[in-house]
């Protein structure tokens, strides 16, 4: 119990300890007076940073979105020549996307201009609008393509080089190769989806308005539907649900009743991911509101005029509709897939790192944020391993101190040790060798390779993978961009843990994912909280604190100012319902 | 959470006034199912309405411009059965369109949703997004087509009855046939174009700023022309300056000095329905700003790449852009056009009314705004009508007496005369009739119809065109609407002149603009202003009253507010450069 509470001590503090001081330093700098610093940044660009780069190596950031901004806002510039690449100008703040598609908050007030971002870094960073077609990792090089425009006359093509490549370019919707969703749905991953989810509602009320048209016609104009009932279509659905209940109801009054919501979910219950009691509330607030929440339905086909899904007891279906919104999960982007190829991990489903973040089988290009996940390493597999390395004296038997001795190095290397001692209750990795009666075992006691294994032989059970969240991301890119300012020191001091297949230490500890809950908006002021300790919270003192939350979580000092003042604004005017 | 229901209630009883009780009804009835509110309502649309409807008389607005939402907002609904069209479901405070371009101002502040307009009316206005395309006079029908997607499955189209037709669909940009303009210029006409414009910078500044192009290519993007010197054009070319000053040239440093402006004006001088001193000083600035002003150029060629014009004195030149603005003047719509062949205008330029903005030759249709103008009756054309009328004895001369009995009808008839005497300084009309010598007549004297036509000879010089602005077609649409809302106390109590050709009085009084001044903002905080009585104003002290003519201007409190945080948000964070 000591060495836990220490270690995730430790942990927290290397991860998050000193992340405030360094954004309130971020943002006094800001505020503290453009000119100067205007000044300064075309004298850096002009002469002093190409004669200095050739010295520093260069980092190459692809993407713009959570991992790729929290990893330039914590980055120490001045100690490499960084560059970044991405078809978005701005940084946007995608957990309220689904509150941009009613107008509930503006697209401006969630980006952030990556220059804006990048001016407080002191004007060293270059930054491309364009796109990342190609990595060649054998040249070092990455293949770009402007994509604003083609009056380039030929030059809208370009590589850049890099001695490190931080690859964070995010993920694509995943249709699952259902035919007719790409031409037929709209998909809530950019904010351009969500400008554009925006002005079909309207349309779609606009439609069923016309004259001339049947009853039935305009019911399947105001027939909303949403696939996926994961948090993003909950939420769409939940928004979608007060704009027509609190504003375009009074707009429309001869038409509202024939508005229906419905939320598609190929399983048994929608916002799986969450704790049992916040699906059961979440589905009978649904209900109480009217949104239709179908679950066990598979879609299998879109038409521009209805939906086709199947059921086990109903068989295929088609469902006539105004609009569709899917939102099913993310797919892996095709540059990804192309660079899988090239690595060796072309049969994979999506980009695996190690645990500090590194592509597999690729030493300079790291991955992170939803285009890769963490392959966690098995005990099992290291099992041989481990043991020589506890086994100092080649006795071929490992005594409890010999042990105790790189405990912390195993639980740090392997969290899923500590997470499956916290499952069954243990104190320490002792309990984990009691014998076949339940005793505890004497500290004099000697294990063989055999017992050493079979102690460990369920620990892997418990590898959990990262959920694809901006949380994770925003984690990521900072715990990086921390590694590459100590890297210098940690080539001579290494941190990590000790090596399992080598000699002395990893230079950095490996990342660990912190928790801090996740919201789940459900409509009519009220929000579903899961917070860390499975403490659930629930109701309009929780929705409260999604918007405190949200509020202080901005990347700006401008978009704090600007969503919550979009949020007063939508509590004193509505929201607006113009086609634009 | 007793507490925050009652906060809200508080909160929007305070902001709303009235209308909270409605809208919290709604909410609570939609929260709870949607039922009641909804059945009321639907009795109302579908119930009383249409039984009163056949006793009132159709009126069908097509357009919510300035002139539509003018009329919309004074005509009492009650009295008749009103019906619009648009193909826009917002009215937009185009004043503020060149604000948009550059982000000083959000689109969606500008916009008010024509249905909260009209549910201010009481709710007996239908409303319905979709473009006239072709009125049918002959039958009072007017031909709609939905611009909102071709998923109407054959309902695209409907036709719409009226007994009055209001017209005020406004204008297209002209374009003079000058081939290219279609495909390669923006305009600055709509909302979208705005947006576009702002899009259309932006990408130019990321494109000039991307690697391995040459100095040539980066300049070619960063040169943004302005065709046409009118305050459009200027205030635009003033507002990119300030962008591109302000705040564009702090986040891409090193390209800020390849950055070119230019306007261009087909003649002498830009501004030129202003003073000359407000020229004179608007040029002035535009030579300190860097913003070249090219007179005497006439544009004639625009390709993708360069703008071709011509000028005496250097012939044909093309000039390489990365973005253009077409902005001099304005054009008639097709379906004016159609409409005017229908009612034997065909060889006019644009629609013809007369002074009570009826469409000449076609009775019970009305045009104001951008799309009409008034045909002022001239003087000399009815001078014998004139003459017989005030000759009440029949003498075959008039006396003094006689003329003035009739020159309150005469002068508020022809406003010409009065404009006339005041540009000869002559303080009342027996001025004009001096004798040869200059000698005041005797009011014993008594004219024929020579020496009556002799004294009128040069009034109709005075005959003005009201010009194509915001000011006009609001005052046009305010007047209207209250020449409706008499229309059955003036059939029976005409308050009009007395008719010329004819018997008895005009039913109203003819439409009278007033011209409260025009503003030519000129960026840097400065603004010129030429107020009635030839008042100049330029400075910074006139930004200012811009800034509260502006805000006070805005059609609604919503959109207020929204204006005027726009424009502190500006103050305090600058413009936004997000490519979105």
């Amino acid at each position: 119990m000591r060495f836990s509470a220490s270690f995730f001590d430790r942990a927290s503090q290397a991860f998050h300890g000193s992340s405030t001081w360094s954004k309130l330093l971020v943002v006094v700098a800001a505020s503290s007076g453009g000119g100067l610093v205007a000044y300064a940044d075309a004298k850096a660009d002009l002469g002093l940073v190409p004669s200095q780069a050739t010295e520093k190596k260069k980092v190459l950031v692809v993407g713009t979105g959570w991992a790729g901004t929290s990893f330039l806002k914590t980055l120490d510039a001045s100690m490499y020549n960084v560059q970044v690449i991405s078809p978005r100008n701005y940084f946007a703040f995608t957990p309220l996307l689904p509150s941009v598609t009613c107008g509930t908050v503006e697209p401006r007030s969630i980006v952030e201009p990556v220059r804006n971002i990048l001016r407080k870094k002191g004007g060293m960073i270059k930054f491309w609008e364009a796109e990342c077609y190609k990595i060649d990792q054998v040249n070092k090089k990455v293949h770009c393509r402007s994509d604003i425009g083609t009056n380039l006359d030929g030059h809208g093509e370009f590589t850049v080089d890099y001695d490190y490549l931080i690859i964070a370019v995010g993920a694509k919707p995943n249709t699952f190769n259902t035919p007719g969703v790409v031409e037929n749905c709209h998909f809530l991953k950019e904010v351009e989806d969500a400008q554009r989810i925006r002005r079909s509602v309207m349309t779609c009320f606009e439609r069923a308005n016309l004259p001339n048209i049947s009853e039935e016609e305009r019911k399947k104009n105001l027939h909303f539907i949403i696939i996926g009932g994961g948090p993003t279509g909950v939420e769409f659905a939940a928004e979608l649900h007060d704009f027509v209940a609190e504003d375009l109801s009074k707009l429309y009054p001869h038409i509202k009743n024939l508005v229906s919501i419905s939320l598609i979910e190929a399983g048994d219950h929608i916002l799986t991911m969450f704790d049992k009691r916040i699906t059961k509330f979440a589905e009978e607030k649904f209900q109480r509101d009217g949104i239709e929440v179908k679950t066990n339905f598979r879609v299998v086909k879109v038409s521009d005029k209805a939906i086709f899904m199947t059921n086990p007891a109903t068989g295929e279906i088609s469902v006539p509709y105004g609009m569709a919104v899917w939102s099913t999960g993310i797919g892996t982007r095709p540059v990804i897939l192309d660079f899988m190829k090239q690595v060796g991990q072309g049969n994979r489903r999506v980009l695996a790192t190690d645990e500090w973040l590194r592509v597999l089988g690729c030493d300079d290009v790291y991955a992170l944020g939803d285009c890769a996940t963490i392959s966690q390493r098995k005990v099992m597999e290291d099992i041989s391993a481990i043991f020589r390395l506890a086994d100092k004296d080649n006795s071929g038997t490992l005594t409890v101190k010999e042990i105790k001795d790189v405990l912390a190095d195993i639980c740090e290397r392997y969290p899923q040790v500590s997470l499956y001692l916290k499952s069954k209750q243990m104190k320490n990795f002792l309990d984990l060798l009691k014998d076949s009666e339940g005793n505890h075992v004497k500290e004099s006691k000697e294990l063989d390779i055999e017992e050493f294994k079979k102690a460990l032989a369920n620990v892997d059970s418990k590898v959990k993978m990262l959920p694809a969240t901006a949380q994770v991301a925003a984690q990521q890119g900072n715990y990086l961009a921390r590694c590459f300012n100590k890297m210098k020191i940690c080539e001579e001091h290494p941190e990590g843990p000790l090596r399992i297949r080598g000699t002395g230490r990893h230079r950095f500890h490996p990342f660990r994912y912190k928790h801090f809950g996740q919201f789940a908006p459900l409509g009519g002021e009220q929000t579903a909280a899961q917070l860390p300790g499975d403490w659930i919270s629930i109701g309009h003192s929780t929705q409260w604190l999604w918007y405190s939350v949200y509020a202080s979580k901005q990347v700006s000092w401008r978009t704090r100012f600007l969503v919550v003042s979009d949020w007063m604004k939508r509590f004193i005017f509505g929201r607006d319902s113009s086609c634009i």
